[in-house]
């Protein structure tokens, strides 16, 4: 019988891929719009590149994009790719298509929601509040105050722990197959693959501890009836069979 | 024969302190409204406290108004608190009443126009392209480029320079008598202490080196048509004279 869902942040709820890729894009097109004197598909490619080798969450992609482009320091150009980036994440931030029904329906449904996340726990609050998404979650659980991240078990055992609901009542929902799906799964969870954003093609080797796999969020709430119904059914067969 | 005019930014184009008073508070209700379980003046209270001892700049001061009331460390509140902060800092940026107004007249009157700051380049600029300010300016000096802050003579002699206008030529307009008035008077500008602010009466020790004082920047046009005039009739005089 499932009791909990839980749900990762990013690409999963919040739809941060197409989100950041916007900002980013705006962010160099106001730099080149203030006279950053190399064009849109230079600057935009070396960004990508700089954010691939640093992270997304390094706190000087535009100051490091001047250094690789070989221009000197320049605080307007920088300030220009800020105030666009900010400005798109504040303007557009956006929940994923149909997370909101979903959550409703869980919670209607009596189920507790929760979320399980990495990354900076204010950020991702920041996320949660700007969307009025916190009323839906029972808990959220963010890995950096254990000082582990996703796989690792700690996470998932805390979340179950303090949801108080044993392994197999619980599903994890997530866009990665290795910190979401290949985590839930180690400590005996059910799995659900959400395949959207940049990870739907990545990590597949992982693939084997998805219990199910989705494209639309939606169908999750099939897939969570459907197991709580079969165990319904052979719990009713088993009471008949006595 | 003045020939350009110096801005100073903050409180003097931009509209600082008005604008992170609202900021804060709006920032403390909203920590509130998200379940910080103090009332908002005692809240707001330690956070003034705190900003006065930290400085203004100091990038964690909800994470530590949280420590100074003896709260546990909780991610939610302060990103209801950034998000408010952020939230205000972005809608209500303004420039100073009759700001623009002036700068366009001194334009006009083919006046050379600069800034000349300290504070983050980065910031500082935002608040420029933010307010659009840019166009208006011949050039910005940012203190902090030359390791230095006003009212060391570095940062005015290395505009006076740029503008190519001799030290009395030239008149600094600004917030604070010590690095603005002080600083700019050290080294023989002109000065127009702008008295508006959290600094309208502070640094008073400094005032003898105030050539002027306002308190509606549109007051500074008559102030230098009067000197330009007040030379120009000395110069027909001599002319006459001879």
């Amino acid at each position: 019988m499932i009791k909990a869902v839980l749900f990762d942040l990013d690409d999963t709820l919040v739809d941060t891929t197409k989100l950041a890729e916007l900002a980013r894009k705006n962010a160099v097109e106001n730099m080149v719009r203030h006279g950053l004197p190399v064009d849109f598909n230079t600057a935009y490619n070396e960004l990508l590149e700089l954010i691939n080798e640093y992270g997304s969450n390094f706190g000087r992609h535009f100051d490091y994009l001047l250094r690789r482009l070989d221009l000197p320091q320049n605080p307007k150009w920088v300030a220009a790719g800020v105030i666009a980036y900010h400005n798109t994440k504040f303007a557009y931030l956006r929940s994923v298509k149909n997370s909101r029904r979903v959550l409703l329906e869980l919670k209607r449904e009596g189920y507790k929601v929760a979320v399980v996340t990495d990354g900076d726990p204010i950020k991702q609050w920041e996320k949660i509040l700007r969307l009025e998404l916190d009323e839906y979650f029972d808990e959220v659980f963010i890995s950096d105050y254990l000082g582990v991240k996703k796989p690792h078990p700690k996470i998932f055992l805390k979340a179950l722990k303090k949801l108080d609901v044993k392994p197999e009542e619980a599903v994890m929902v997530g866009d990665r197959l290795y910190s979401d799906i290949y985590g839930a799964k180690n400590v005996g969870m059910v799995t659900v693959w959400f395949r959207y954003g940049k990870y739907r093609d990545k990590e597949m080797e992982y693939v084997e501890y998805a219990d199910f796999t989705i494209e639309r969020l939606e169908d999750l709430l099939k897939i969570i009836r459907g197991l709580n119904n079969e165990e319904k059914v052979s719990s009713d067969t088993e009471v008949h069979a006595d």
